[in-house]
């Protein structure tokens, strides 16, 4: 296998690649915090936490700005050969995801704190919770693959997103009867309906971020490509 | 002012931006037909035509691998300077939104190859397809402010995806009062509200190419930028 880390002629460059990476790392962090805090606040009808996730959807938008603005200046000074080009690109990458796990987790705040205080709606929301919970288990595992450099893991975590559309399926079809029931009970569910696209989104995001875990520490891009053929892949990877 | 757009030391190298530029049209003009052809399909009720666009996504998906394969190779072998580093990282950014604005086509595509033959959703999908042509206009805009490397153009199309937004809650308005006149056109109209939501971040899409074409004229992050405040800024820069 290749060593894709050489030793920098200036270490200068190794500090600035770390403190890049743990930047992302910080702004992972902080979107994963938003997503479960969107999940307390949508079990326990909290509006107020449900406004203040609302309006923190900033935070994450200033950090992708902050990163992707580095990993430019990066490209500029320091030309990167191929093994840190593949990082800086990876994490340029991995930020817009999480910028939009943050749009999504905003899209489901909002929903929340439309939410009557009656508590009416909590019925609907048992399957779409399950979703959230498994998307947030998730996305923390795609962050680890990526600190960690792990692309076994990474495809681990990306074949979970199968079992998310799966969930999503069944939580429609319970969604639907609801509605079907009182159609004074269309517009809640239709919120919750929503909600659960905005989770299987967050899937999907997690997945990328895998995807680019794996471009980065494989070198090889593998969008588009069947879950099983990745593994072979690895596999005979591992064994040459 | 630095003239971004120096003579490379190898007319090779322009003539290497030159190819990937064109591909990105290519790409572009790819993703405008299949979302052309959907809309027809949607409109005409013709599910055969939904079900060829469904399979046509991979087309779409080799181009942006293929492309961004190239942006890394140029990155690697000509480590470019502002000007053209900025068109390498607009391009593989707006390669990525045109792939997704394909996925979102064979989203509705797969919507319209499963409606039934009665024709009887027509009128839940009339809001919907004015949304369709609206933001196809606008990823044409999007794309056509891109190849001219018009800020200004671009500037005008990011401002209609707020109008997209008015629209959608128009729609969504309209579709929730077919779903309570009868709960049995809930599935289908809840097909309808899916398809509105997949326009809507067509428009998205067209918008942060928008962005992308901005900041490869500006040299300016614009994401995250109160439109009007951009605005000013390009009327400053004209100024000067």
């Amino acid at each position: 296998m290749v060593l894709s880390r050489t030793h920098h002629i200036s270490q200068q460059f190794d500090k600035e690649l770390e403190e890049i990476r743990s930047k992302v790392l910080s702004m992972g962090g902080l979107v994963e915090e938003l997503l479960s805090h969107v999940l307390d606040a949508m079990s326990k009808n909290d509006l107020e936490l449900a406004e203040q996730i609302a309006a923190s959807d900033y935070r994450v938008n200033d950090m992708e700005v902050d990163i992707d603005g580095e990993c430019t200046a990066i490209l500029l000074r320091r030309q990167p050969a191929a093994g840190d080009l593949r990082l800086v690109l990876a994490i340029s990458k991995i930020i817009g995801d999480l910028e939009r796990v943050g749009d999504e987790v905003k899209k489901v705040a909002r929903i929340v704190s439309n939410f009557s205080n009656t508590g009416s709606q909590r019925s609907y929301y048992v399957g779409v919770l399950a979703m959230g919970y498994h998307v947030r288990r998730m996305l923390r595992a795609a962050l680890d693959a990526f600190a960690r450099m792990d692309s076994h893991a990474a495809l681990e975590v990306a074949q979970e997103d199968l079992e998310v559309d799966k969930e999503l399926e069944a939580v429609m079809r319970q969604l639907i009867t609801y509605m079907m029931e009182d159609p004074r009970n269309i517009r809640g569910v239709l919120d919750a309906v929503l909600a659960a696209r905005a989770f299987e989104r967050i899937g999907d995001h997690a997945d990328n971020i895998c995807e680019n875990a794996i471009f980065l520490v494989e070198g090889k891009d593998v969008r588009h490509v069947a879950l099983e053929d990745v593994r072979q892949q690895l596999e005979q990877g591992r064994g040459t």
